[in-house]
C-alpha cells in the first residue's frame, strides 16, 4: 500500500479527551475516530489490526472445536423475559421499540439467543459436545464510557457458548476454551495469566479472567513469577484428549494468581518473596461455567444415554477484540508510539523513501516494494513528500515491526537501512538482501 | 469438517413461512434460523457462504482502489439532522433513546457519518480521489419483512462512498465501481446486467442497478440478449486508467436494459425481436452519483488547485451480501436443492461414506479426506450413520459442487464415484485419482 493513497489521518497534537496511552495513540495514528459517546469508527489502519486480531481468535476457537455462527445484534425482549434478565438487567441495556411497538433490545450478550437456537434443534446427547461462537457487535449503555475502545458502548465481542450433557462434559469444554485462550493471547505476543474470578451464586471454581500485565493496567494483580516462564501449548496440542487438556489447565492454575478482588493474603504469603509479582493488569478474556442457569428456565435439554431428559450444562467464553487491541498497545508501546507484535501489525514493513522525486531513491523503493510484496510481506510505502523527520516520526508512531529506510547516500552505495521498531537496532544492508532478511 | 461434528440442522419438512425458494432452501439446509420478524442467525453452513461472498466483494473493492473502514451501527440523530434526513426518513428508521435521553438511531445507511469522517480530516484536493467502504449491519424497520434474508430488517450491507473534487472525478469514481461490480458478481458465477435507475431530483444518468436474471426474480426486466455474451474484464483491468474504465462502462451501457420502472417501449422496439430478452430479475447492487447532496449541508469541502474551496462531489455504492446470497440461490438451484457456484460454495466437496463402520469404506474415506484437505480442497465428510439415501438427499440439498461417493462395492474395486452437482454427471475413478481430478 502506498501511503499517498492510504487514508491514515495522523494527528500532530495529543487529543485532550484521551486519558490513557492506547486511546491517545489510536487517535493520533488515525486508527479510530470517535463518532459519539463510546462509539468509534475504525479507519483503515485500525481495521487491518482488528481483522488480524479477529482472525487469530477465530483460528484458535476453530482449533478447539468451536463453530462459528453469527447472531443478529437486535434481540426480542420476550427472549430475555424467559431467563428473567429483561427486568434484572439495568440501564446498561439499550431498549428499543419498533414501529409495531414490539420491545427489542441491542444485545449486550447472547446467552438467551444461543440457548434458543440450541433448544430448537438439538435433542440428543449424541450431538454433544457443542460450542457455538460468534464475533458480533454488542452495546452496553455505560454511564460514563471512556478510555477509547477500552470501555466503549458499542464494542465487538467474541462470545462462545458450550453445551454439554453434564458437569464433567462442561468442565472438559471449559478446559478447551482455557487452553484456546492461552494460545490466542500468546499468538498476539501477549503474556496472559489466568486468574480465578468470582463465580457468585453459581459457585465452584470454573471462572477465570485472562489478564495481561501492563504498567498502565486498570487494576492491581498478584501472581507468581513462575507464570512468566511457563510454556504455552503449541499448535499440535490435542483438543480431543480431555486428559491432556486438563493437565495443561492444572499446570496453569497451580501457581498463585489473583486480581485485587480475589486476592487472599494468607495464600499470597506462601509464595516466596522473590517470586511475588505484584503488578498492574488488563482483563482481555473471561471464561465462565454457569451450568443450567439458562437451560433450566428456557427448557434446553437433551435425551441422555439413559433415555432421560437432561438439562444441558453450559458455559460462556468472551474476548473483546476491540478492547484487546487497546490492551496490546498498553502492553507494547514507548514514548514514540505503538510497537506492534508481528502477528497483529497492520503492515510488517514501513518502507521510507527519504527523497521522493530523486530518481535513484524512487527506483530503489519501487523495486523493494515489488520484491517485498511478491514475498508476501505487507508493506506501507511512504511515497509522500513529507520531510524525512516527519516520516520517521510517523513510522515510529504507527509502530510497524520493521522500517526500511532508503536515502540518496545509501542508494549510491547500493544499500538501505533497516530498523527494528522494538529494539531500535539499525543495520545497513545491500538493497538486494533486504527482502531475504525480512522474509526470514 | 466431519459432518458428525458440524452443526448443520437439516429440516425434513418445508417450512410453511417460506414463500420463495431461497428462503425455503436456506432454512431446510440449516444455513439460517429466524430469530424474529426480519431477523436471522447465520448457522455454520450459512456463515461460511457469507464469508466467501464478503471476501469477493472486499477483494474487488480493494482492487478498484476503495479502502475498508468500519463504522458503528448506532448513530447520533444530530448527525442526521445536519442533512435533514432525520425528519425525512420515515418509520423505517429504528429510533432509539439512550439512558441520558440522547436520540440515537440504528444506521439504515451511512452517508452522513462517512461525510462527517471526511470533513474532519480531508482538506485538500491532493488527498482525492477517496473511496471508503465498510461491510456492516444495517437496520430498516420494514412494515412487512419477508422472503427470508432477501428482505429482512437487520441485514448486512457493503456501502462505499466516493469523494472527488468535481463531477469528472466523481464520474471516474463511479465508473470504477461499475466495473468492480461487474467483476464481483461474475466471480460469484452470476450474469449481472447493469440497468439504468431513476436519479430523481439529482438528475443525470449516473445511477445503475445490477440485476441478475432468475425465473423467480422479484421484478420484470427487459434487455438485449447481447449482455449474455459480453465479457467481464479480467483481473488485469487497469483501474488507474480512467479512459480504459470509461470504455468498459460505455460498452456495458450501450445495449438496451431496463427494469419495469424505467422501461421505454419506444427504445425497446428498436431492439431486434430475436434479441429482446424479457425476463425476471433480482437487484443485487446499486450505484448512485449524488453530487453535493450531503457535502453541501454538511460542509464537506477541499481546497482545489485554484486555491478555492470546493464542495466535494460524492457517490454511493451498495451491495447487500445477505440478500445477494439468497439471490445466488434463486438463480442456481433445482428441485433437489441448492447448486452453489464454486467460488461461494461452503465446501467444495461432499465426501459420502455409504457404509460407516465398514473398515474398507472408513479407511478409504479417511485417506481421501486427508488427501483432499492437504490439497487445499474444503471437504464436508459425511461420517454419520444415516442411510445412504438420506446422505444423497442432504448432499443435493446443500449443493456442494462435487460429491465423492464411497461404497463397499466401489472400494473393493479400488474406486470411488464422483458426481457433479450441477450437471448430475457421474464418473467412477480409482481412489488414488480423486484428489487430482477435483484439484484441477
Amino acid at each position: 500500500m502506498r501511503l499517498s493513497r492510504f487514508f491514515m489521518p495522523i494527528l500532530k497534537e495529543n487529543p485532550r479527551e484521551a486519558e490513557i496511552v492506547s486511546h491517545r495513540l489510536m487517535l493520533r495514528s488515525g486508527m479510530i475516530r470517535q463518532q459519539g459517546a463510546g462509539s468509534f469508527s475504525w479507519l483503515p489502519l485500525g481495521k487491518r489490526v482488528l481483522d488480524k486480531v479477529n482472525q487469530i481468535i477465530r483460528e484458535e476457537q476453530n482449533r478447539a472445536g468451536a463453530q462459528e455462527i453469527l447472531m443478529p445484534t437486535i434481540q426480542s425482549a420476550d427472549l430475555w423475559r424467559e431467563s428473567g434478565r429483561y427486568d434484572d438487567y439495568g440501564k446498561e441495556m439499550l431498549r428499543i421499540t419498533d414501529r409495531h411497538d414490539r420491545e427489542l433490545l441491542y444485545g449486550p450478550t447472547n446467552e438467551e439467543m444461543v440457548t434458543d437456537i440450541f433448544r430448537s434443534y438439538v435433542k440428543s446427547y449424541k450431538d454433544l459436545p457443542l460450542n457455538l461462537y460468534h464475533i458480533q457487535w454488542k452495546f452496553r449503555d455505560e454511564v460514563r464510557p471512556r478510555f477509547g475502545v477500552m470501555r466503549s458502548r458499542e464494542f465487538l465481542m467474541k462470545d462462545a457458548y458450550s453445551f454439554d450433557l453434564d458437569y464433567d462434559g462442561a468442565k472438559a469444554a471449559y478446559n478447551r476454551m482455557f487452553v484456546a485462550y492461552l494460545r490466542t493471547f500468546a499468538r498476539m505476543g501477549l503474556n496472559s495469566i489466568p486468574m480465578r474470578a468470582d463465580t457468585g451464586p453459581i459457585g465452584g471454581d470454573l471462572s477465570h479472567e485472562f489478564i495481561i500485565l501492563a504498567s498502565t493496567g486498570e487494576s492491581e494483580v498478584f501472581c507468581d513469577r513462575a507464570f512468566l516462564q511457563m510454556e504455552v501449548p503449541d499448535e499440535n496440542v490435542n483438543f480431543s484428549d480431555d486428559a491432556e487438556i486438563a493437565g495443561i489447565v492444572e499446570k496453569w492454575t497451580t501457581p498463585y494468581a489473583a486480581t485485587d478482588e480475589m486476592h487472599e493474603e494468607a495464600e499470597w504469603s506462601k509464595v516466596k518473596g522473590d517470586d511475588q509479582l505484584s503488578a498492574r493488569g488488563i482483563e482481555v478474556g473471561h471464561i465462565f461455567h454457569f451450568g443450567t442457569k439458562y437451560s433450566e428456565p428456557m427448557g434446553a435439554s437433551v435425551t441422555g444415554p439413559d433415555g432421560q431428559e437432561h438439562l444441558v450444562s453450559m458455559g460462556s467464553y468472551g474476548i473483546g477484540p476491540s478492547r484487546l487491541l487497546a490492551a496490546i498497545i498498553e502492553a507494547s508501546h514507548d514514548e514514540n508510539g505503538i510497537i506492534w507484535p508481528e502477528a497483529v501489525a497492520p503492515f510488517q514493513v514501513a518502507l521510507i523513501n527519504m527523497k521522493v522525486g530523486d530518481e535513484a531513491c524512487d527506483g530503489a523503493c519501487e523495486t523493494l516494494y515489488d520484491e517485498l510484496t511478491a514475498a508476501g510481506i505487507e508493506v506501507l510505502y511512504d511515497d509522500t513528500d513529507q520531510r524525512a523527520g516527519s516520516k520517521f516520526a510517523t513510522a515510529d508512531l504507527i509502530g510497524l515491526p520493521w522500517q526500511v529506510i532508503v536515502g540518496p547516500r545509501g542508494v549510491k552505495a547500493g544499500e538501505a537501512e533497516i530498523k527494528n521498531r522494538r529494539t531500535g537496532e539499525r543495520e545497513a544492508l545491500p538493497l538486494g538482501d533486504v527482502t531475504k532478511r525480512l522474509g526470514a
